[in-house]
């Protein structure tokens, strides 16, 4: 087919997620490679956000397409109830890769499905109902990880399920009060959840669920000794503590796990995205030794077709032991430090950026009408005058391509980018920040 | 690794579908040809439940492992925002499949997620919040899927989603009533059907909800007549009826989606498993042309990272490519029939066989102590002596793998089987049966 072909045949044929479709014009591509793709007009675009965040190794990693061949060979599926060599190579490997308290895997398809058994899995642990996590956060659109989401996307879900409680976010940046520290924000987040805890009943809570840093909703960075006291107060009163590592998880934020930043052992980790680098669909929930423990001898009453599918897991594992093998941590750490930077460069200069966010190669422009006032650019959950979508369009005709939520713009490219393609890239979002200064702060 | 390492791996760092933990002792499986699987010692297993119902074709099907191969080459993935070629393709095909009344399709990742969407699109295009779904059904595991789902698997999942409603199959061989012909017994069940709708408000019914034949819950056909007069309850009362076609699409009834049994056009259709056969996770939900325009100018409030996944539409378009050119209707028709008369004749000869279904190589036979009083081998929702646990092991001793729901052995092999292969394996079940007969009936 041709790009144009393909274009119209999916417009004709094919629903597009999180859409109105009459407008849709889909950019066709051809081939991929590194952090670049091409449409079928020889156009090459740079890959600034990943994908959906969860390209890390970019396109075409050649160790993990031939193991997706040599997998085919030898077959690509084996009931969940049977030993396939991937699937246990790979529950092995992820469980060591992860902090000494966590002991089995259990294998879906993607981040959602990850989240919803997460939830199952910890009121079957606890005996308890009620779930909490925060409105700054999505963790799936499905209806058990979308009545977790806090921001917008859950509302088509509800009247949710019962039991799904939402907390505030440590979002500093937004918080009418300021802070005389980083110290004391923390201390102030962990007592109004406490606090809520209460309200709730904390020994009816199952579980506390986080991204660890959050993802879509703006590269939200936990301040410090926000996550141990999260740890502390679930210790506290019994309740499991979920990272949702399905953008961190993988390298992304300099760690192998987002929450490997912050001195934590979550009792329960989901993950997806950076597993399989999305080259097949794969997620999981990591759970600890005790929770493992529990379902020797009560029913796992948890189960999907694919749990474990053979060629998703030997992607996996390929995908995983690239990530030890190429070092990508190194690179993420050296070429990071120089995004942090140029966002600060960026930050200072530009009248539109009121903060810039980042970890590893994990980061957000967060966009404003003033730096005084803060007024985001868009008011929030909506976009009236479309400038979100205008400032895409301006990075789309560089070749920039990322996306953004709310008021925001994400940089999260992958994990093999050079210094040098960075700061290449980084200068065609400068310019596009220089146009936002000048038409869009009104 | 040896196939006893890969078993005490998976032990050690793996937690299986369903299952207590403590006594699985996985098959390790090295190779797959075909109908069969062979683990590390050499024995060969014939696959007679196509795994999960989901490998219509088989293991080793050379034209979707050559694609997955090719697309593997062009790349793995590029997010749903735009246009891959193998994603085009399987879009169109699968409408052109479809009766004419239908639209476009949106891509998941498997069965669960697909029945997610339809609930969420079928409420957002008819503005209504209930939906009625059967108590013998498997929808999927994650909260909505969960929530439609009537079985015990739900259980987990309480207290559910507000608005979601079960009523009564089709069970015409466990009614506590005689009915005086199959038309009586539709009429009875449509006048239900109606009177719970009229009881619920059918004006806040968004979807009515069935397996077009229900699998997982004993292979139950609906009487000649229901599904139209279905049909008709849902346009009286402008209901979206949702066929979940998740095993009996693509081929498994002889036709190649289940409906066309029965002479209905649903408004959605949700389809996983057969279109790829297993070979890379997918799933879907088909909409109707009326349902596709609504969503060109609202807001398809959906979406999921790997929506439309182009590995996985790759394998999807080879599989479905295979089903016509190498006639698997022609042969589910030929062999079902030998299946249906072979099902016959062990229902005639063997007293713990109560009741024999069967349509294309979809069946299942339903175990009873004794067929005068129909009182099930085992009671609804438990097993406390393991009887079904010992028939499957008797059944894999012989190499005839397949699983069990309640008192029902299903028997769906891939559509491949030739009808010596399913003479010889049906011989086993004879013996089998057998023994049941002598042992288990007490
Ligand atoms: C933090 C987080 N959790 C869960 C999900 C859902 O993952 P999926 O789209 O694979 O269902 C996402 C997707 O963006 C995510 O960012
Ligand atoms: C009729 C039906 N719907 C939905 C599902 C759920 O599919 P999955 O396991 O891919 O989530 C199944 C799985 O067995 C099914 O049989």
């Amino acid at each position: 087919m041709t790009g144009e072909e393909i274009r119209s045949t999916l417009k004709k044929y094919n629903l597009q997620s999180w859409s109105k479709q009459k407008n849709l014009n889909p950019i066709s591509v051809e081939k991929a490679e590194g952090i670049y793709f091409w449409d079928y007009d020889g156009n090459r675009y740079t890959d600034m956000s990943s994908q959906l965040v969860n390209m890390n190794l970019g396109f075409g990693n050649k160790a993990i397409g031939d193991a997706i061949k040599a997998q085919v060979d030898q077959y690509c599926f084996i009931g969940p109830s049977y030993g396939a060599e991937s699937r246990a190579k790979l529950a092995k490997k992820i469980i060591e890769l992860m902090p000494d308290n966590m002991g089995k895997v259990f294998f879906t398809n993607a981040g959602a499905d990850a989240n919803e058994n997460a939830v199952k899995m910890a009121r079957m642990f606890t005996g308890r109902n009620k779930v909490f996590s925060r409105y700054r956060s999505y963790h799936g659109s499905s209806f058990g990880a979308g009545n977790l989401t806090g921001e917008p996307r859950r509302f088509p879900l509800e009247p949710g399920v019962p039991g799904f409680i939402k907390f505030f976010d440590p979002y500093i940046y937004r918080e009418p009060i300021d802070f005389k520290s980083e110290e004391d924000a923390t201390k102030y987040y962990l007592a109004k959840l406490e606090e809520q805890l209460q309200y709730e009943g904390a020994g009816s809570v199952a579980a506390i669920f986080l991204e660890t840093v959050t993802g879509s909703n703006g590269v939200i960075i936990p301040p410090k000794g926000y996550l141990p006291g999260v740890r502390a107060l679930c210790d506290k009163y019994g309740i499991m503590m979920v990272c949702d590592e399905v953008m961190t998880g993988w390298c992304r934020t300099g760690k192998m796990f987002g929450f490997m930043n912050f001195d934590v052992k979550p009792d329960i980790v989901t993950f997806a995205k950076g597993v399989t680098c999305g080259y097949i669909p794969l997620g999981g929930v990591a759970v600890s030794k005790a929770i493992a423990e529990y379902f020797d001898d009560n029913l796992l009453s948890c189960g999907l077709t694919y749990s474990g599918h053979p060629l998703a897991c030997a992607a996996g594992v390929a995908c995983v032991n690239y990530f030890e093998e190429a070092d990508i941590l190194g690179n993420v750490n050296k070429v990071g430090k120089v995004l942090g930077e140029k966002l600060e460069e960026m930050k200072a200069k530009h009248p539109s950026v009121g903060d810039v966010r980042y970890i590893g190669l994990f980061s957000a422009v967060e966009l404003v009408k003033s730096k005084a006032t803060k007024e985001p650019l868009v008011p929030y959950g909506k976009d009236p005058e479309g400038l979100m979508g205008k400032i895409i369009g301006l990075l789309a005709e560089r070749k920039f391509m990322t996306y953004t939520h709310e008021n925001v713009v994400l940089v999260a490219p992958p994990l093999i980018i050079t210094e040098e393609q960075l700061t290449q890239e980084l200068k065609k979002l400068d310019d596009v920040l220089s146009i936002v200064d000048e038409k869009f702060l009104g």
